[in-house]
């Protein structure tokens, strides 16, 4: 039967830039693609556009799927289409694939057009806010002055809030969802565990693994499994799996044993057929250098002194990788500047990956904040 | 000069046992070793005699130094010697190195007798019931009938609560210091990532790096990263390390950038020239396996209904590995039998790692119990 609340099928555009990216890092690209979607029409005043951000290892698929590859539903597919929070009868929502991706855009397994070469691990180390500026030439191809609403979670709230800064005539509503203005010291050890798995495994090959045909699949599979373990809470683990034995009895030996690890093993494993590893060492550092109140003396209040956006921040209780306090620090900021700030801290048992659930309290919360957007 | 607190120059000694120890994955060892130090002295009436048992990566030297490595301080220094919490001019303290370790008792790195080999991937799954039945031998040995009492953190910890089940009669005071009565589903997972990390190094070898002449000097190092994360708090690692740059400013590359890179890596490093790795294996499967409940349905009450010491639980406020909740289940379960239990829970800002820590509070705490004790 036909989900009336789908977008349904959808497909992937693509667009070439040719005007130089200048990064943070002073590197410059000089051509790039960017990969989108879009879902619902773009109104006659160009007022009902939606930008949404994506996270670590997500892309520009945010909703409906493919008419060759119906499994293959957009990973924010409960959010967003007719009649859902994010309503696609009043939004036209962009969907983008961000530069150092492996899904389309310019990234490391693209062409190098100056050596004719895949760029690999040439490809530069890019940030929040050089994605920000691509997404605005985006947003220039399309017609698009001023985005109703940009919304992210995790490392997609990043971006969204980072336009809040940069640009802050161009987005009137800024949705921030399990995200935090900078990574604890926690935070960045995790990463940096995930990238040592990857760059010590032999088959990385200091990032050209590509021209010895293979892909270090042992270390992108441990950054995966690690990376799992911190996505879910604690409790979501122990009600999922608790102590369950895979064979009813211990083995005695180092196979999978308990639930848990065959869990793990799985995600790793898929992750890592369908990943690739110089994206996810270039997303965990974007993740380690976003901290926009860096160059205001650490202080955030002084860094979000140009915004000009409503907001809405969300959290998730049980959420230990970005937990609530964190989002309350970023509400604090903007309300000393005299924003307009929504905040919810959402109780639900399944951490950081609760941005990702369809979970009854949240989806209302984020459909009445986009309700009462006039476009 | 002479700390006057300290046990001074100590040697380890070693005992060979030829009764074969059935295991409890019914393999059986038939015979081995096992290295120990002891310091203070043997009361006459053998009454006085405390045993230590340690946790996942450390061993029988537990305080004072060796005469030709005096930097090599053993791991509980502080808490034990001659005025300290655990006083050796009233105690004589023994701490043991467990089967499967790497530090002098029968392990992985030791020769298999039966076959003239090293053990390495042989060396079979041994148990938390299983070392208290070696550290039994160990006091049978001692001509110890009865330990005054025997205390340990963490791993350490489980041991010393499995005494009081097993041998209900042999120990009169129980420390259970930063444990838990079993391991939760995300513990069970950090510990299988770091397995992985080990078992999927290509010099692992399955397990005989040994006969290959290399060790997966990788997988250790990310294992214990890994590991250090865990053991420290969120809190602890912020105040230490923050988000300081190594060389003040960012370098948009992979090499360490900051201040808890260089820390964890250093750590890690340090860690996997010393540590064996099927040793970590063998440890963290101990630690997924210990759960006393398991054989009465999960009743942890029932399981304790044989125990007979006293008992002293210590926890710490930011240990989020074991955290202060999986404390207090134990001590509810001791209550529930009637048992004389102090439990304090200690703020700390150290995190797993407290209970190896000089904190005033945790020390006077352990001090005034252990006065307590007759002798």
């Amino acid at each position: 039967m036909q989900d009336l609340t789908s977008v349904g099928i959808v497909t992937s555009k693509s667009v070439h830039f040719d005007t130089p990216l200048h990064l943070k890092s002073s590197a410059i690209i000089d051509s790039y693609e960017l990969v989108y979607e879009t879902y619902g029409e773009l109104n006659a005043t160009k007022s009902n556009s939606i930008l949404i951000c994506h996270a670590l290892s997500s892309n520009h698929h945010v909703a409906g799927f493919y008419a060759d590859d119906p499994q293959n539903i957009g990973w924010w597919n409960n959010m967003i289409g007719p009649g859902k929070p994010i309503d696609t009868r009043k939004f036209f929502v962009v969907g983008v694939n961000n530069v150092g991706g492996c899904h389309g855009s310019t990234g490391p397994v693209s062409i190098n057009a100056k050596t004719g070469r895949l760029y690999g691990s040439d490809f530069p180390v890019v940030t929040v806010q050089d994605w920000v500026k691509t997404q605005v030439r985006l947003a220039d191809h399309l017609g698009i002055k001023q985005f109703a609403a940009i919304a992210g979670g995790s490392l997609g709230g990043m971006q969204a809030l980072q336009w809040a800064l940069d640009y802050p005539d161009r987005v009137r509503h800024v949705l921030v969802i399990a995200a935090s203005a900078k990574l604890t010291a926690q935070n960045i050890a995790f990463n940096d565990v995930a990238r040592q798995a990857i760059m010590t495994d032999p088959d990385f090959y200091g990032g050209d693994y590509c021209s010895h045909d293979v892909v270090p699949h042992r270390g992108l599979r441990l950054a995966r499994m690690l990376g799992h373990i911190t996505y879910l809470s604690d409790d979501s683990m122990a009600e999922k799996f608790g102590r369950e034995l895979r064979n009813g009895a211990l083995g005695f030996g180092f196979d999978v044993e308990f639930e848990i690890e065959s869990y793990l093993r799985y995600q790793g494993d898929k992750f890592a057929d369908q990943f690739d590893a110089n994206t996810y060492l270039l997303m965990t550092k974007a993740l380690d250098y976003f901290d926009p109140a860096h160059d205001y003396d650490g202080d955030l209040k002084k860094a979000f002194s140009v915004a000009q956006a409503n907001f809405l921040v969300l959290s998730f209780t049980t959420d230990w990788r970005f937990s609530p306090e964190r989002s309350r620090t970023i509400v604090k900021a903007l309300l000393d500047n005299e924003l307009n700030v929504s905040y919810a801290e959402i109780t639900s048992s399944y951490g950081h990956d609760s941005f990702l659930m369809e979970d009854r309290h949240y989806h209302e919360l984020v459909r009445a904040y986009m309700n009462n957007i006039n476009i």
